[in-house]
C-alpha cells in the first residue's frame, strides 16, 4: 500500500495516519491532498495520528509542510488525536507545531473548523457535514 | 503499529482499513470497534477501504464478521470505497458481502446510514454530525 487515503465529509478532507511515513509516501499525500483541496474547494483539513505511537521530527515536519500548503490553498489545517506520549516528544524535538490547530479528536476538530471558518462569499458557511 | 484507530464521528464510527490485516491485528480491532460501539451507542459503523488495492478471504471474511456483530450490538456497518478491481476480487473469491450494505465513499455511506436508521426511542434520529 503507497498511499494514503484521504476521505472527503462535506467540505473537509480527512486524513488518517496509520502507517510509518517515508519520503514517498510524504510526497505522495501532500500531491493527493493539495490536488484534492483544489478540486474539492475543501475548507479544512483534518490529519487524524490516534494510529501513531510514536513520531519522528520527519512527521513533525511534514504535518507542518501539510499545513502551510493548506493554507495557501485557502484551507485550516487541524491535527487531531495527538497521544500525550506523542505531544512529549514533539515538545522535546522542538517541534511545537506552530500555526497548526489541534484537538483531541476528530468530533471536536470538526466543531473547531465549524466555529472558525468564516463563511466564504457566497456560501452559508454551513459544511454539507452539519446538513 | 498495532492497533487501528476508530474515529467517532457523532453516532457512527469510521474505521480506516490501510494496512495489510493479520489474524491479532483483525482481532484487536474486533475487540476495540464492539467495545466502542458499546460504549459510545454509535448507530453505524463505515469501514473504508479505499487504501486497499487487493483484498484476500481473510479480510472478507472479517468485513463479514465485523457487521454481524455490529448488528448484535444494534450498529448498521456499510463498507465504503471498495476499489473496481477489489469488487472483481471479492466477487471471483464467491465473497459477495451479503447483508453487509456498499457505498462509494465515506459522504455516501453517511447519507445512506441517515436515510436508513429509524430513530431510536426517545432520539430524534439526528447524528451528531448533522447537527
Amino acid at each position: 500500500m503507497e498511499r494514503i487515503p484521504i476521505l472527503r465529509m462535506g467540505e473537509y478532507l480527512l486524513v488518517t495516519i496509520q502507517v510509518d511515513m517515508h519520503d514517498r509516501l510524504a510526497m505522495t499525500l501532500q500531491d493527493d491532498l493539495t490536488s484534492r483541496i483544489a478540486a474539492t474547494g475543501a475548507r479544512g483539513v483534518l490529519i487524524d495520528v490516534s494510529g501513531l505511537d510514536m513520531v519522528d521530527s520527519f512527521i513533525g515536519r511534514m504535518i507542518a509542510n501539510i499545513a502551510g500548503m493548506s493554507r495557501i490553498l485557502d484551507a485550516e489545517t487541524v491535527v487531531v488525536g495527538i497521544q500525550p506520549a506523542v505531544a512529549i516528544t514533539l515538545v522535546e524535538l522542538g517541534m511545537t507545531l506552530t500555526g497548526v490547530r489541534t484537538a483531541l479528536d476528530v468530533e471536536r476538530g470538526m466543531a473547531l473548523l465549524r466555529t472558525t471558518l468564516l463563511p466564504r462569499e457566497g456560501e452559508d458557511g454551513d459544511g454539507r457535514v452539519g446538513e
